[in-house]
C-alpha cells in the first residue's frame, strides 16, 4: 500500500510535519537505511524501543541493535490512528501486514524539538508466523502428551533435533537431511524417559547443523534472536531449545553436549544447565557427533528444573556423591576476555576458592580434542556429506573437512594425549570441582564476521573441552551480564558427581547473588 | 511482583495519582473488573486499543470486546518505563511476564482531565505461547515439505484435524481420541494431492469435536479468537484452518463441509470457501461424520487461491459447465436476521437476481437432513461415544444422542424426504444457481449462551443444508460487515459446477466491491 492509500484515523489536526516524518522513517526501515532510522530516533538516554524480543532504552543501545539486525522487516502499513497530544507531541499506531499475510501493530510516540519529528518511544508487535521458524521444526500443543502423572508433570520439553521423536523426520539442522528419510518409529531413550516421568514434548527445535558449532547460527534455517540480548547470538549447537526455553515456550531444553553445546546456550542467555558424566544418560536414538564425547544434556530458567531431570535421567545420587574444594585454573582463562576474568575473581573471592597448578598441556590438549572430536565426525557423517556436497555452511563444511584430513596416526596419537590428560584432570579435581567461565568472551553480536567468530569459538573450546576430553560433568550457571549480555560460569566435577555439582553452584550463584 | 517490587524508569517526575491509576488497572485487569477497566479507559470514539487480534477504537467498542472476553490475563508486570510528556499527559509502557514465562509488553497512553486519569490508548503484545494452542494441535516451519514444484508452489496448508498426517495422531477436536492411537501412516488423499502440487503442510488445526458443529467452540482446545471480530465466534468446525488463514499463518485451510462446516467459518470471518459436489473429491484419509454430506472442502483468502486448488483437487472444468442466471429463494431467508436480508437484497438488486417460486416443504427438508445426518453420525462415533461417556462437550453429546435415537423406519422416511429434495433442488437450480445468504444472522460473540447459539445455528442450517441435502456444490464468498463483523453470501450450483460457480461469485463480489 503506498502511503497515499493508507486510511489515517487522526483526532485533531496532524501537526505540520508529522506525516512527512512518519512515512520517511517507514521508507527508511523498508530499505534498512540505518542512518535515516538514527537520525529519526530521539537522541538521549530515555528514548524507548520495545518489541517481543525485550525492551531497550536510549538512542545509542537502540542504533547498536539495529545496526546488529540480519534482518529487515518486510511489513506494509495498511491503517494509521493518530492521538494529537499537542502541536509538538503525537501517539500513532499504525496496523502493518506481512507479505504472508500476517499482521502486526507499530506504536510510536513522536515528539517534536526545534523544528524536527522524532520518535521517543516506540513498542512494535511484528507479523507473528504461526511457529518462530529459527526456533522450531515442529511445535504442537503439546506435540507429544506425557504420562498422566510423575516428578516432571507440567513441565514442556523443547527437544533438539538431534533426537528420535516418533512421527516426526529428524534434519540435525540441515534441510537436505529431510528428504528421502521417514519419520522416526519411536521416541529417543531420553525423551521416552521425561516422557514417563510426565512431561509433554512442545516440540523439535534447532541445532546448529549437525551440532557441530557454538554460535547457533544455522544456514538453512536462520539464526533466532538471543532473547536476553536481541542483538547477540543465542549459542548453540543446543540453540532452538535453549531460546525456547528462554521465551517460556517450554521449561526444559533437551540436547547434546559435545564440547559446550549445552553450556554455551546456556551462558549466552543466562541459563542453568548439566552436562553428565559420558555414558551416563542412554544416547538411543540420538544423532551422534563424536561418540567419544557427546553427551545428553539439559537446561531450564531455573538450577531446580535442571535437578528434577537430573532425577529422571541420571541414576540415583548417592550419599558419597559430594564435592569438597572449588579450585580455580588461570591455565584455562588466558584467553578469555578481562572481563570474563573479573567475574570469576569475584565468585573466586567470595567462596574461597583454592588456585589450582598450572596446565601447561592444556593448549595441546584442546589441539588433541579437536583432532578427535572432527576425525569421528568425518567418521560419522563423511559418506552423507560426500554425496551432499553442498549441505551445510561453509564453516561447518570446513570443520568435517579437518577431519576428513586426520589420519590415523595423528588419531591415535591425539587419543593418547587426551588418556593423560582425562588422567591428570581426573587427578586434579580429585573429590573437588573446577570453576571456569562457561564461555571465553562476551556474547558475540549478530553480525559478527566469521572469523571473529571462530576465535569466540576457539576461546571458548579451551574452557568447554577439559570436561568433554576428561568425560566429566560440568554445570553452567549464570553470573551475572558481561558487556551487555548475560554471562555463565561452570563447575567441573569428577565422574557421577552432577548433583553435587548443581548443589555447590546453586551455593555460589546465592553467596554472590 | 508486588507493585512495590516492579522497577519503574520514568524520564521525569510522574505526575500526581497516575502510578495508583495504573496499579489500579492492573489489579482489575487480573480481576477480570470489567466496570473498574471500563471507567478507566477515557471515554468518547477517539480511544484505541490495539492488540495482536486488531485495532478497536471508541471506548464502547473497547468495552463491549471486555464485556465478550471468556480469557483472563494472567501475566505481571515485571518492569515499567513512563516518558512524562507533560502534567497531564504520560507513556507507560510495561513489560509483562505469563505464568509459563513468556514475555509480552503493555504501552499506555495516560490522560488527566478533570483530575482523573484515563487511558487514551493502549497496544497490548500478549505472551504468546510457541503455538497458538487454540488454533493448531500440531504445527511446523513446515511441518511436511510438498514437491518442489507445482501450481500450489509456496502455498501453505492448515489442515482440518479430520484428515489423516502422516506422523501425527489425529484427535477431531477431541483429546480423549488421542490416546491409544498411533500416529497416520500416510496422509490422507486431498492432503497427498496438494503436497504433489508443492504446497507445504502448516499444520493440523483444530476442529469442533468431531466436526459437529458450526461455532468454531471446543471444550477440549479452546475456542480461537476470530481475527476478523476479536469478540465473536469463529465460526466451525473447520475453525482452526480457517483462523489459521485469516492470520496469514497459512493460505489455504482444508477442511470438511457436511452441514456448513466450510462456509461458516469463511462467512464468519471474511474468506472465500469451496464446497465441491458430493463425492468429487477423494475423501480417503478424512475422518467421516455424515458420509452422505460429508465433502472436503478448502477456504482462503481470495478467490484466486480457492480456484487454483481446485484446479487441483477436482476433476478438470468442463466447457459446457457454466451457470446462467442467479436466482434467489425467499424461503430460505425467512429465519434470517434483517440486515441479512439486507445485504441479499442489495446483491439481488445489483445483479439482477430472480426470485425462485417458494420452497414449502424447506422446514421438513432441513428437519429430514438433521434426522440422517445424526443418524449416521452415531453410526460412525456411536460404539466410541459409548466407552467415552464423557469425552465431548454437552451440545455435541446432545446431538448424537438424538442420532442415537432415530429408529430405521424414522430413517428411512428421512431418506425418501431427501430424495425429493434433492431432485426439486437440482430441478430448481438447473442451469443457474441460488444466491443465498451463508449464515442467517450476524456472528454471535464469544459469550453467546448456548440456548441462542443453538437458534444460530438452526436459523443457518436452513441455509446451508439445502447443497447438502442436494449433494451440491457451493461457494462462499465475502459481502462485506454486518453488524459488526464480516457477512458472506454463498451460491449453490448444479453437480460439477464448482468452477463456473466461483467465477460468478467473483462477478458479484465485483460488481458490488
Amino acid at each position: 500500500m503506498s502511503p497515499i492509500a493508507v486510511p489515517v484515523h487522526a483526532d485533531r489536526p496532524v501537526p505540520g510535519g508529522l506525516l512527512e516524518a512518519f512515512w520517511e522513517y517507514d521508507r527508511a526501515l523498508l530499505a534498512n537505511d540505518v542512518e535515516v532510522l538514527d537520525a529519526l530516533f530521539a537522541p538521549g538516554p530515555d528514548t524507548l524501543r520495545a518489541d517481543d524480543d525485550g525492551v531497550l532504552t536510549g538512542h545509542d543501545a537502540i542504533a547498536e541493535f539495529r545496526a546488529a539486525r540480519t534482518q529487515i522487516p518486510r511489513r506494509r502499513i495498511t491503517a494509521l490512528w493518530m492521538r494529537v497530544l499537542s502541536e509538538w507531541q503525537v501517539y500513532t499506531t499504525a496496523r502493518v501486514r506481512s507479505p504472508g499475510g500476517a499482521e502486526g501493530l507499530q506504536t510510536q510516540l513522536w515528539t517534536r524539538s526545534d523544528g524536527r519529528w522524532h520518535i521517543a518511544a516506540a513498542h512494535v508487535t511484528a507479523p507473528r508466523p504461526a511457529v518462530d521458524p529459527t526456533v522450531w521444526r515442529v511445535a504442537g500443543t503439546p506435540l507429544v502428551e506425557g504420562g498422566v502423572d510423575g516428578p516432571l508433570r507440567d513441565e514442556t520439553i523443547a527437544v533438539k533435533d538431534l533426537f528420535a521423536v516418533a512421527g516426526v523426520v529428524r534434519s540435525a539442522g540441515v534441510r537436505q537431511m529431510l528428504a528421502g528419510q521417514g519419520p522416526a518409529e519411536e521416541h529417543a531413550a531420553a525423551v521416552r524417559s521425561l516422557l514417563e516421568a510426565g512431561a509433554d514434548v512442545a516440540g523439535v527445535a534447532h541445532t546448529d547443523q549437525f551440532a557441530f558449532g557454538l554460535s547457533g547460527r544455522n544456514a538453512d534455517f536462520g539464526t533466532p534472536a538471543n532473547p536476553a540480548a536481541p542483538d547477540r547470538l543465542p549459542g548453540g549447537s543446543t540453540s532452538g531449545p535453549a531460546v525456547a526455553v528462554s521465551r517460556g515456550w517450554a521449561s526444559i531444553g533437551l540436547g547434546t553436549d559435545t564440547a559446550g553445546s549445552i553450556r554455551v546456550p546456556a551462558s549466552y542467555q543466562g541459563l542453568w544447565a548439566m552436562r553428565p558424566t559420558h555414558d551416563t544418560v542412554d544416547s538411543r536414538g540420538v544423532l551422534a557427533l563424536a561418540p567419544s564425547f557427546d553427551t545428553v544434556g539439559w537446561l531450564a530458567r531455573d538450577a531446580d528444573t535442571v535437578r528434577r531431570v537430573a532425577d529422571v535421567l541420571l541414576p540415583p545420587a548417592t550419599a558419597t556423591e559430594d564435592v569438597t574444594g572449588v579450585i580455580r585454573s588461570r591455565s584455562a582463562e588466558v584467553t578469555c576476555e578481562e572481563s570474563v576474568r573479573a567475574v570469576v575473581d569475584r565468585y573466586a573471592m567470595a567462596s574461597s576458592v583454592i588456585e589450582a597448578p598450572e596446565l601447561p598441556d592444556l593448549e595441546q590438549w584442546t589441539a588433541a580434542f579437536r583432532v578427535v572430536q572432527a576425525a569421528e565426525a568425518w567418521r560419522e557423517h563423511g559418506p552423507w556429506l560426500s554425496d551432499h556436497p553442498d549441505a551445510v555452511a561453509a564453516d561447518v563444511a570446513g570443520r568435517f573437512a579437518f577431519g576428513r584430513g586426520v589420519d590415523a596416526e595423528q588419531e591415535a596419537r591425539a587419543r593418547a594425549v587426551l588418556r593423560t590428560a582425562r588422567a591428570q584432570l581426573i587427578g586434579l579435581i580429585g573429590d573437588g570441582c573446577l570453576l571456569l567461565p562457561a564461555v571465553s568472551s562476551t556474547v558475540p553480536r549478530l553480525n559478527t564476521d566469521d572469523e571473529s567468530l571462530e576465535r569466540h569459538r576457539a576461546g571458548t573450546l579451551r574452557l568447554t573441552t577439559i570436561a568433554s576430553m576428561a568425560g566429566l560433568p560440568a554445570v553452567a550457571f549464570p553470573a551475572g551480564r558481561v558487556g551487555g549480555a548475560p554471562f555463565g560460569l561452570s563447575l567441573v566435577g569428577g565422574p557421577g558427581r552432577e548433583h553435587a555439582l548443581l548443589r555447590r553452584a546453586v551455593e555460589l550463584a546465592t553467596a554472590i547473588g
